[in-house]
């Protein structure tokens, strides 16, 4: 299949630019009778919504998703969910003056080179603004895993730039603009950001999902692992550069002794391996973190070529996020629910007679029930 | 799909357990025409092969390959070709005594959770023993990129536990046990295996990998992006738990000043970008970095339960790599081989009659000729 | 992946039930650069119109479509193409009193076994209304196909019920609501379907496809044959129960020395393969034949069953037509376009580098060029 | 995927040419648990076997399977599944002669066409001898379906030529060498074969395979349906030219009132949809019909060209079936088999907790239990 699905057995084909009349999804393979309305989408949708504090770049879009098919009498069919959300602020003016720049840091010399010629208004295809999508789909994973499994998905922003959040207040995470689960850093993150503004210049982030509830034997070895599953949908965010499951990169300093978790009658002691095993989940919290570059619009003047190959300065006069880990959080969580949901769904292809003899280790989600 | 097949236009199907009869794979979509034999593959075979040194398992097996389809008269055919590898060294009696145990960090829990049940000898198909398999098809890859585009997919060991190669000789790599490109650390890496050795403890490791010469053009937004095809296929390798593309996850603390590779007439400024913009790729080096954890099976006794949900005391006396990381190195290029070949494919069926107007980047690999 | 979408390299993903708010469908993997707007899809949408003539369902439409992504300035840009079209006369009435109803011959019975409930306003998913997006996608692939490759896809009814064209007189099939090919023949169809619609009765049809100018090499042996892809690709149509390539079920009478196409240096003798050998496109005119079966929904009353078991009596009072393979001409030549690119495009991918030292046989149309 | 794998949650992976050293493939997907050996496939492996009666081709193969992985201790452990068969009597010289030959209605010509050039021995991957390891793959679906579902699928020989089986005696398909199941024929059929063979030409057959006991429900509109799979699969099998679900072509003169099955309260009356409604399966015996056509190869001369485009005369010596369909009935059962396998996983993976509150109709398979 051509790049813009994802999945195989509860699928999300995504398409729309950032300054198209229209961004729009198909999520296939929904499992009927879930009860579900453009409300259960908009709330996440609002969380990653442009133009929602001072810290994110100022274009205003409603992003209202519409349910065209799929759904009667308020409850999923089991047929295509087509979804649609128009874009009703572009302002293309603001970027005719680069049809014939590369942006550094951006996909305009690579899409050019890809396809011949790019829909340069506002980065087309490239711009974050497709993620709106990823977001209204992976809510309808995220109703789903939580009425039917009790699985829960949240993320949070563990570090801005140099500033990195030493608490875990789950309840905080909400109440500010940017995610940040530490009361004692939000407002060094204010200051900071404010600073940045100032300068014209942007940072990167690191954001930490966690999925709580995930039942043992989800992912299919050896190569669709449920880590690897992760890997790929975590580094499709725009901007992400890095993926780490449980201890991530601190693995390469562990022995053997430190980083394997023990059992115990109690349960697991402690989780280096964030939940899966062997690509498989293991019932323990599933613990994901990435990491995002640093918005690459930013005012600073840079140097650049156009199209016939000649020097030329860059400077962004657009509105942009100084941050784009900020808004990342909503995004990661859908993603993370959107592999476990299809992994859910495989698992239960496959495996649906499976009675295992073994216990659940306590403390952990049982498998197959 | 079920989980054994890697790819979508250039797939690789594999089977095989640690002490079955034999490890096999399938790649189909392979072009027509390349010259190919068993000395191709045999070559990055060796340089995984178990017992090669004595900081690698001592388990001893020849891993000829056999080609059994696709190839006539010397070249490939363009019909799926039929890998075969024999198990000849499988000393079951060293693992019958785990038959009812959960060894810590291993995939024992999690495969009878799945399945119900486990091939329990050596690990079944969770043992690393299936990655000769991806070294065999990772081969046929790298020849096709190398002579037809004249791509070269190279890896190394960029820090092994507490001690990094400072610098980077890619003669020495192929000279030491270790693939270390740095003289100066080989004589510390050596004792603090041997120390390992006798602690009977396990080690992580940090593995870079680069490819050069790839042609701009490669990847599909928006969800299989190269960089999250690659990121799939390392996360997927046995004991990776992490993955990083160029700056990774010192982007966070980056700016976008910092971050963004300027462009000159003269080429890209820096290479921050890993040789990935928008998920496509833009001609400069693609460098990868991934993170394997310290072997599971250690000599250090460890607390865990049998399938009974009881507490015992885990051993493990089999023969087992002190820091698998040594040898994943031809694995990785092998996976980030595969996810090039795959998307040059799928790149080529869709923008064959692509011309693009602009020109190449100085120093970066040229896009559709 | 889940059943609504089709292809591998080129893909169409499809949604949109009868009486919803809208019908869709994301086509992606198209190459860039084809000059593509509206009207480039509106004639064959057109075509395939419900309420054109007295002999289709009197249901108006206006079936326009509207391009929301993947074009710029008039081209595909190589990103994922979103098409919608709106649904305008929905009379949800007409079916109220068919919710707690299994109509003979209808989906309304497996829908609510497969997914426990229904959509049951106009049949919902299960509707022909759906294959106005597929024509809308073949319209893409055609254009391409004829415009790159000069490759000609054209279809016609070959049989009405009891009557069969003899002749085919291309120009003849659009100037008529039967898309019928032979004008001694338009007479009696149009007399028998008035006797029908009197009856209150519906007939089944026979339509054939043909591809003109598909260049030899396409089709993947051993599952994905091109062959086999055209009859997944037809037996996916409403109402079809049968597919023949070539000579069809002729062929069970016929002798080896009958069927087999000879070759001479003038080209092929006979066409019995129907442009497919060994699953493989020769270059000749692909030819396929499809049976389609009655309309269901008919006005004599028939014995049924309500979701409860008991007896009842179904009578149709809806709008539909009185033979369903009228406008199943268009449905065909989209279908056979559609499976025509996406091997295009496959082949592309794995054989851009072969050439072929056999020339094509006369009269055939070449391969790898 | 390249064109070797059949399936989506159940894939069967194939790979081998006619005189190459072996034949094998991949089962992925396999439920765990299964009791498996390879008598539970060599039995269909026999039926298919070539030598067994004078009306096949006297090449002798042993066609014994080696199971290579996904077995352990005597059942499926869910991991991949290797089969191999070894090919023991391979004559190449049989074939050198048609190094540079064009062979009528053979694959010869688009495979040079496709791939450059081809392994001309035996035909090489387009020969029917990779047939063994569909039968191989389908066998275990066959169990697991009957095992676990109570599923049974069957096929026999309908037709031979001119000849119509008219009785169906189930008892009597596995006592004959034509799979014929009317006694009344038997006789004819081995005069008319004796006769074909003494005039060194070949025939067509139809095929007719049944599968009872499936349950509603299997099957994914709007592109996937049932019968849309099933028709790829069978239009997939060597020498296939036409495929038929239920009514099949008799349906283009059936009314409406003919043609739909009415419901009652004791059951459907008739099965004109032969199992299948709107792509879904209904409960009904699913029944599918398939024209092979008449083998290629036969004594009697005729005119082709050579790799120059010259006029040549091909007689060929080689050993072939007279009749192709003969052994075509445990291939068409395989593969309608691994159809309704990957279906029921599919279906289980999406809807396992659906609970239907209709009623299953009298005297068919229920749906979701």
């Amino acid at each position: 299949m051509a790049g813009n699905t994802l999945g195989k057995l509860f699928t999300v084909t995504s398409f729309g630019e950032s300054h198209g009349p229209a961004l729009g999804c198909v999520i296939d393979g929904c499992p009927p009778g879930l009860a579900l309305c453009e409300a259960d989408m908009q709330r996440d949708l609002d969380r990653r919504k442009p133009g929602t504090s001072r810290f994110t770049t100022q274009r205003r879009e409603a992003d209202e998703v519409r349910i065209l098919s799929g759904v009667f009498e308020g409850r999923t069919t089991g047929t295509a969910i087509g979804l649609l959300i128009e874009n009703t602020d572009q302002r293309s003016k603001d970027y005719s003056n680069i049809a014939d720049t590369f942006r550094p840091a951006h996909a305009d010399y690579t899409y050019d080179q890809k396809y011949g010629f790019r829909d340069y208004r506002g980065g087309g295809r490239s711009s974050a603004r497709e993620t709106a999508m990823r977001v209204a789909a992976g809510a309808i994973a995220k109703k789903y895993l939580a009425e039917r499994y009790g699985i829960l998905v949240r993320g949070y922003l563990a570090q801005l730039g140099p500033i990195r959040a030493e608490k875990l207040d789950w309840d905080l995470v909400e109440t500010n603009p940017f995610f940040c689960p530490d009361a004692d850093r939000i407002g060094e993150m204010e200051a900071y950001m404010a600073a940045l503004n100032k300068e014209g210049n942007s940072i990167g982030a690191r954001i930490n999902v966690v999925a709580s509830g995930v039942p043992a034997g989800l992912g299919e070895p050896v190569f669709d692992r449920l880590d690897a599953d992760i890997a790929h949908a975590m580094m499709g965010i725009n901007a992400v550069k890095g993926v780490e499951i449980g201890a991530g990169f601190d693995c390469v300093e562990q022995k053997g002794s430190e980083h394997r978790d023990l059992l115990t009658p109690q349960g697991f002691v402690g989780n280096n391996a964030g939940g899966v095993l062997g690509g498989i989940s293991s019932g323990q919290d599933i613990t994901v973190s990435i990491a995002l570059k640093p918005t690459s619009s930013i005012r600073l003047p840079g140097a650049s070529i156009d199209t016939r190959g000649e020097a030329i300065e860059v400077v962004t006069h657009g509105r942009h996020d100084p941050c784009v880990g900020i808004r990342a959080t909503p995004i990661a969580e859908a993603m993370l629910a959107l592999v476990l949901m299809d992994h859910l769904l495989r698992h239960r292809g496959q495996n649906a007679d499976v009675n295992c003899a073994t216990p659940a280790i306590p403390g952990s989600a049982p498998g197959n029930d």
